[in-house]
């Protein structure tokens, strides 16, 4: 498999500190974001047994933040290659959310491995909307959108 | 100041439990409610130094939690007083969130203490939907719109 797109950030980028994707933040979700042969973005995540909404199931924020981070590395992997990631500089501008808006389907289990699966769905003059889905095995749980905007320093 | 409503959830309900908000959740965020007399609804959040987006600025999915559970006591609050809330038995409907939606529009600083106000928007013949603001100081951070039903054990 190849390498999560989180892990190629360059040492010190200060995205490696996000509480959901961050692969420098051991505080946080640490979501890993994966290309797919068949051009989505996969991304897999197992709930901590307290991130519960009711007993049993996933809590709506956790999925939000599942939504939020792996929409946007949707977006980075529609506009740069692996190595263009690898290289980009602290000034370099990459994509933030805007908007989120998530659908909760049917019940998240908690002990079970999720599933998301991420997509480009539209290109604006200055923003990418992806769209997220989130299984349970075959189950979506979840659906949300993610419109992008790609944020530049100074 | 009136008790938190999710600390008059009764030992032992589910609720207690929730990540976001339940008392009982020691890994989870603890969110507190509180009634104004102005009729909204109020939750004070300080987010703690790991959960960024970016250096300084509060990760998008811990506002999105804010906004899903404080969108939720938002629901409850318009549907149940005080007492009733501390009287609702493990088997009695409570609201849960259909849909979310937040718009991102300033960045939100990781060390200020974040003030959101939930407000009652649409009543459904089954939902009711809530909108929740979030400010630092005067900044108006995020704008969230929770769409919420009634959900029945059995």
């Amino acid at each position: 498999m190849s390498q999560a797109l989180q892990d190629l950030l360059p040492p010190g980028h200060p995205a490696r500190g996000c509480y959901g994707c961050g692969a420098d933040n051991h505080d946080g979700l640490r979501l890993k974001s994966y290309r797919d042969p068949s051009g989505i973005l996969l991304c897999r995540f197992e709930p901590r047994p307290t991130q519960t909404a009711f007993p049993g199931m996933t809590n709506g924020g956790i999925l939000a933040t599942l939504m939020d981070c792996h929409g946007v590395w949707t977006a980075m992997a529609a506009r740069f290659d692996d190595e263009a990631i690898a290289r980009i500089g602290m000034d370099d501008g990459i994509f933030v959310t805007r908007a989120l808006s998530v659908e909760f389907l049917n019940p998240s289990p908690i002990n079970a491995l999720l599933s998301a699966q991420g997509r480009l769905v539209e290109e604006g003059r200055r923003s990418l909307t992806t769209e997220v889905e989130v299984f349970a095995g075959d189950t979506l749980c979840a659906r949300g959108r993610v419109v992008t905007v790609r944020v530049r320093k100074g």
